[in-house]
């Protein structure tokens, strides 16, 4: 996957002012920490501003606020948001090197007559598409894919191996799902009969996706019962998630690794989900809310800010005696008290 | 998927008494909120009553006590209970309105040659069924699903796309696992050497999963060390679960979504584990016990009743100074007791 | 996956002393609970020695320390490390019992023409392998694994069903990876646009996985942003666990099932992580640091030994008292103290 351009090149894309040579060789997008000869980095946050003092890096992307900044890259590269110019760098990069795009049904492809397959999609090894499936133009599906029938993939989609669509779900424009994720798995729905065994409700509804969404791999987002699971568009959705069903997710929320989202939650739109964390059912959480890693919800939220639930960790022999005192925090309180109003006397 | 009835086959479905135009065309079965003209919906808890008052629905399913509640639909289906009646009519549309069943095997599934599939099971798209594995009646394999040899598959056992079941596992009459579930994988086992390093333990059990389980998307059950892992009758499990080896789950227990159970513990019957609860190994649990969301335990409960154990969220100030604080709660509790002997001398 | 073979036989494999009839019939290998006539067990831990005095099992492999312990087993079989033992003579029996491996490319696998595959590998049904990966001597690929363009697969290494590893990643010589596991799906990057979007990081990256190393069932491993994520020689994850991007987990360390670890987190060499336990990013453990089950850890670790962060359990009548109480944990601190002094004046 090497690629070789020139910083003049880089500036170019970037639609960037350029200082020093133009035409230095550049073979490598790297971090500043382990940038050598040859690559182009970036300063992120200025509290690493240091390092631009002795780093081998050939072309640096740098903030107008680092112009006095001493810097021992040959070039930089003047953008007013550093990162984000990383972030498409990094896009135009991957696009250099990248297998071309090819489009078409591969042979061993397993292809309902009745799925509507644009003709510049992707259709890769083994993948399964069901019946009255329709996939839009220039959507590309990995290997072992599966589609099930009706289900509706957007333009542009990248559905990467073993991505599993169930019936009827619909996948928006320009959203990528990592390998394994399951989109449209039954929802957890169960009703007790008189012998204490659990009915089956059948999950009639499907999952909605926006469009620029990205879901993780094995992260599973299950139909709804009824209605529908809804996630919105921009939404960003990391590794081995649980949604439940019947959710919604607003616009441009994230989610870090490993959260879980009991059922029919109502998350608001530009929420920051920490890893781990978790959402009980049946709550709302207002748009801007942030929730700190390996925080439970266990209520709605109704003010923007941010919550925090996490267990601080300790050396196992004060954790021992600190959670043995957990137990009996409540007495603690109380004892408290009675002391409180026995000296108030005094 | 759509589908037109009327209220009067519903209520024969049910088995139920109508009240008001049997005739009234039902096109949707939607919850309470949702519900609009050509619907059919329910009550399932009295809390909800006063929607009655201005539901758009066509039909409602209720209770006998909610024979004097004011309610705008035109139609009345009376049932002893009606969140029971809405998860059979649920399966009853869903039969209605999916794709007919189709026995046989598809041209492009890999099957060997030594393999006893039953002739009216169903084995979709580029499945793999391994030597000596058995496939019973009315079976059906969706996309992509994998068979390991000498596996069992009960009579009308669903496992749909890309479910995985090991070598030797067996799958219970109608049981149902979702979409990327794997039944059989190793357990997790290792012995340390005298360089520190961890020598694999072959898992030589197997999974025995009883009739009416339903498995979650993406769930894992390994497979026992030596003896089997065992999953009994009707348990529910919901998706991103690890079940370790050698672990026993009692009949009808449910587990919400993520949850974690270590290897070789005993789980009662008619239990209920909340969402990513988990549940340490080599310890017991008796039978109709409730552990609530996100609770570990960390040991053996003898007792039926609720269990709990989560970290309260707070606002991240607030929560930043608690949290410190936890870390000296030992503490606390020894200045408190000293406190206590100093003015028990008074 | 029945065997017949003898006490001789098994002392001859592991190298042992055996006292009593050499020539006794074995049909299986027990856990010393379960154990009966034709079956050899083990006494790991000498806690268990009571169950020596009426085991049904034809053999017993046991430590020196032992000579003395009254046994009903016919033939004793004397080694140092006996749960080492188990653990080889575990591997053996599975070794005797299983289908024999199978050189060479199913006839359904699709595999690209530039994609370099020893003779002696074995690449089962339905596989996908693409343009340019390798695949190693005696390596075994079950069904439906998919590996990508670039991708490295080393000697003896065992890939389960429907494993992926994504272009260009590497694994090592030896590896076992569970059905499910996705290795090198992309790295969880975004910057943040003037809009509240947040724009893709391509991840450039990849997953670099040393020897001898073990990875669970729906396991997933990122593939870095800029550099590799790096798992070292020798290294046990369990299932559903989340590697974030840039991760590194040196030699020998193992991690229990629905572990997290955020990107850029650098843990030590011979760690043993706890179930559920979580790890943030961006810091760092040093070599021999135990975590506890379901502690999260906040902040870099650099003492060895046991760190724990656990919320304790109790009745759930309790909890909900002592759990309130956590969120004026604080206030009770100060309220404390403002005791402490008034009494101090006393």
């Amino acid at each position: 996957m090497s690629f070789t351009t020139t910083a003049q090149a880089i500036a170019s894309f970037l639609g960037a002012d350029l200082q020093g040579r133009g035409d230095t060789v550049i073979h490598r997008l790297a971090s500043l920490q382990s940038a050598t000869q040859g690559d182009v980095t970036f300063l992120a946050q200025s509290r690493w501003r240091k390092q631009l003092q002795n780093t081998e890096a050939s072309a640096v992307i740098l903030a107008p606020s680092e112009r006095d900044t001493p810097c021992t890259a040959e070039v930089r590269i003047w953008v007013e948001n550093p990162y984000l110019a990383y972030a498409r760098l990094s896009r135009w990069w991957e696009q250099q090197t990248r297998p071309a795009f090819q489009s078409g049904i591969h042979p061993s492809a397993v292809v309902h007559p009745t799925a509507d397959i644009h003709p510049s999609a992707e259709i890769g090894p083994l993948c399964h598409v069901g019946s009255h499936a329709r996939i839009g133009a220039d959507a590309q599906l990995a290997s072992h894919v599966v589609i099930e029938s009706h289900a509706y993939i957007g333009d542009e989609v990248q559905l990467k191996a073993r991505v599993v669509v169930g019936a009827g779900c619909q996948i928006g424009p320009r959203s990528i799902i990592q390998p394994g994720a399951v989109i449209g798995a039954d929802g957890f729905g169960f009703a007790p009969n008189a012998l204490g065994a659990w009915e089956k409700i059948a999950q009639l509804g499907c999952v909605m996706i926006g469009s620029d969404v990205e879901i993780g791999a094995n992260t599973c987002i299950d139909r709804g019962a009824i209605g529908n699971t809804v996630i919105g568009d921009g939404v960003k959705l990391d590794n081995l998630i649980q949604i439940g069903h019947n959710t919604q997710v607003g616009a441009h929320t994230v989610m870090a690794g490993c959260v879980g989202v009991a059922g029919s939650a109502k998350i608001g739109a530009h929420c920051m989900i920490g890893g781990g964390a978790n959402i009980l059912g049946h709550l709302e959480i207002v748009d801007h809310v942030t929730i700190s890693a390996l925080t439970t919800v266990s209520r709605s939220i109704l003010q923007p800010g941010q919550y925090s639930g996490m267990f601080p960790f300790q050396e196992h022999a004060a954790w021992e005696k600190n959670a043995a005192a957990v137990r009996h925090l409540y007495d603690i309180r109380q004892r408290l008290r009675a002391l409180e109003s026995q000296l108030k006397g005094h």
